[in-house]
């Protein structure tokens, strides 16, 4: 192979994001769609983050929605979503001025992995009163931060998101501290800056707050974001907090800023300790 | 009408009470339920309140789930729901051995009005661990607090649901305070304790936080309650927040605790200003 074709297959395979390439939706009929399961956003054990699996189901909604933004969006974990072939099916709910609402299915094997419900609506036309009551995240600039990378055998988002805070946190230095709170910068480690389709994913992309308290994971069951506003270009500021843990069931709450200090998304998920998730019965 | 009877009509009302009277549903075939919404349950402009439709919800998901107790449900209002006749169709959408998931469709003359996901399991049996990070709310005795019912024409569910703060909030002296936190004590009128399947009600039942904020109130797109323990009989203590008003979109955050000092459930919700919902496009 020569280098001139060495170079064009470089530049056609950066052309396409990582992000993009792997949450592509082909039509077929009827409000289906096909897509791939990446192995290149897995979790421990080989399964694909919730988040992801969300972010395609976003795709397919994204083409049969009359209105162009995801307003919020819900997603139950019915089992683990795992590379390979998968299918997205979508109900148009109701089409409203100024919100529509659809649902999504992502089926494997012809089996339901994931069900989301979502509104769609267009960020930024409505116009009411803006009052915000809490500050950003305050962290030090990005170039002052150390990644935050665990490196974990086959947790392959950690390539694909980098998280970046002022130092690392002590779950990674064997040591964790107790506490359930972190903030952090984030964004894509391939440029590309996050959008509003993005941002679902982000919101789940991070290692969870729960390691802190010394737990090995989190299996999530639901997850809930709100869009508030589309993400300037640049590092997001992110903040995360779990404040209860109740036989294992926990939740996570995440924020996500932008750049120019706005308020991205909210999110909250419920989600399970993984040794809770396999116990035998009682 | 001799006083006998008026005393055995009197019994026979007070055996049923209005919750358990207006979130009944009747099988019909095929995954569906006749429901009716009762008029007393209404917020402003004469619709039954949010919360009041996903309780109808999940007593319909109830009858077809294998595994007794709601985890987290998410409800997504698509139009307004109006006293009248109701229907629900459930839809079973998988069944394991610690976790159930189903859907549910409020339908009011045809119309779908609300769209529920909900996750069922058995709590009190999942025995992981529990840490809580976060306490109760602090408030002084029930008998030390006053009414905060605010008597507006047509409300009716203020007449449902009782609550007791340590004094008026400023938006009902006619002084919003610009604060959109609160904490205060929360019951049924008529005694009744509350259990898992009112609680998704009562998350929803208390005044908008953003009536403190000087807005008129507050419309409900999206609502996802997770349920952490089933609630100890007698007064729940409760505290909302919102955090982020943004072009008219504002979450209100809430959590319910029991009498024991236990978490029974957190909620958070979208929304939207009336006056936005209303609004002509630009």
């Amino acid at each position: 192979m020569d280098a001139c074709v060495r170079d064009r297959e470089k530049r056609g395979r950066a052309s396409i994001h990582p992000f993009d390439a792997d949450t592509q939706v082909g039509a077929l009929t009827d409000h289906r769609f096909s897509a791939v399961i990446s192995n290149r956003w897995n979790t421990l054990g080989g399964r694909a983050f919730g988040g992801y699996g969300l972010a395609i189901c976003l795709q397919a909604l994204r083409r049969e929605m009359p209105l162009p933004d995801p307003l919020a969006v819900s997603a139950y974990f019915l089992r683990p979503t795992i590379p390979g072939p998968a299918e997205v099916h979508v109900e148009p709910v109701r089409s409203g001025r100024r919100l529509a609402f659809g649902e999504a299915r992502l089926l494997q094997d012809g089996t339901e992995v994931l069900r989301a419900l979502a509104s769609f609506t267009t960020l930024g036309q409505a116009g009411g009163r803006t009052l915000v009551l809490n500050g950003r995240p305050h962290l030090p600039p990005p170039d002052d931060c150390v990644d935050l990378a665990a490196s974990l055998p086959g947790v392959t988002v950690s390539d694909r998101i980098e998280c970046r805070g002022p130092e690392l946190p002590g779950w990674l230095r064997g040591q964790p501290t107790g506490n359930a709170r972190a903030t952090f910068w984030m964004r894509f480690r391939d440029p590309r800056d996050a959008d509003l389709f993005a941002v679902p994913l982000l919101v789940d992309a991070a290692a969870p707050t729960v390691l802190e308290l010394g737990e090995a994971g989190s299996v999530t069951i639901e997850l809930s974001v709100h869009l508030r506003a589309h993400p300037a270009p640049g590092w997001l500021s992110c903040r995360a907090v779990t404040r209860y843990l109740i036989d294992g069931y926990h939740e996570e709450d995440f924020e996500i800023w932008d750049a120019e200090g706005k308020l991205v998304a909210q999110s909250r998920q419920l989600a399970l300790l993984p040794v809770q998730a396999i116990a035998p019965r009682a």
